[in-house]
């Protein structure tokens, strides 16, 4: 870090001083996790003025979007799974699932995503703590049984799996199946982890 | 590859045949895929004559352990899953999959055969074929139903999701629960998955 860099509230914004934000944003997050994280020590680790940061994201929960490239926002997703009868969440949640994969962009960014979580342990926290924060506690917070978590997160162990098998190795049959039959399959054993 | 390699049938045994019987072997299996690969292909691309790759190893089967340092072999883990009434084969498949994995050193070799299959497109195919020809196959050929390979393809997603959450990523609850529980929270939707 520069003298120039530790100078607080003096800084204008330059060309690449969003970059700098981000970047100093995925260092926290990887240093310090998810929580322990805010937009005003983003800030200071950036050398930035916190309203800076304020400029260019709305929320913690943006920064942690754009440090993970992650191609939807989390918590929008965990909103579509919030929304509608408990008996249909495990439809809901494939669906929003699958509807991240299915799409090009969508795909090739998380399984870039998906790599890094597999050969560096920073971006696995990183993923980790944000999933945690980010779906695994608002979703379970829904349910109201005891184990809610670990059954959020066994949803989870099917979700990857699937992600895996079907877009980063490519096992047949379940790499060329359609859409509509996966979320077929897959509907009921995601309700069977939450509620049954 | 030596010309003294090419001589078939001329070489002895040396301290190092054995190894390099197991780098053709990979080099095949990742080349050709498992179905193409045969004893006497391997013993041909070692330089080696036949008889000596049967002297090292019983089967193509073994070859394949060998090749991908699997802690078990995958045809004994089919047998344990067959081996039982159809209504508890998702306990019995979670037992067997726990089992190698709970282990020290079965999970070292796992960890490092994922990670290798997910950073490298020939450890991928060779895993793939290796699975679908030795637990896919045998598998779906006992279930009586026409769209059997998809439902153990879709054990398989929820197996290697299970094995990526708790054990490669380190995702918590599921991370720190003991095994008996995940056990009792698998048998059901594997169950689901297979005869569902």
């Amino acid at each position: 870090m520069t003298t120039e860099r530790r100078t607080p509230g003096r800084r204008p914004g330059g060309p690449d001083t969003r970059g700098e934000i981000v970047q100093a944003a995925r260092e926290s997050f990887a240093d310090k996790g998810f929580a322990a994280t805010s937009m005003r020590a983003v800030a200071r680790r950036a050398g930035v003025d916190a309203a800076l940061v304020h400029h260019y994201f709305d929320s913690k929960n943006e920064l942690f979007i754009e440090a993970l490239a992650l191609p939807v926002d989390p918590r929008r997703i965990a909103a579509q799974i919030l929304d509608g009868p408990d008996d249909e969440i495990g439809r809901r949640i494939a669906t929003a699932f699958l509807g991240v994969w299915e799409s090009p962009d969508g795909q090739q960014r998380m399984k870039a995503l998906f790599r890094s979580a597999l050969s560096s342990d920073e971006v696995a926290r990183m993923m980790r703590e944000g999933i945690t924060e980010l779906i695994i506690q608002p979703v379970s917070a829904m349910l109201d049984v005891p184990d809610a978590k670990l059954r959020v997160g066994m949803v989870a162990t099917q979700l990857v799996g699937t992600a895996v098998v079907r877009y980063l190795v490519g096992l047949e049959p379940v790499a060329s199946v359609d859409a509509e039959t996966l979320i077929d399959r897959l509907a009921p054993v995601l309700q069977q982890h939450l509620t049954g």
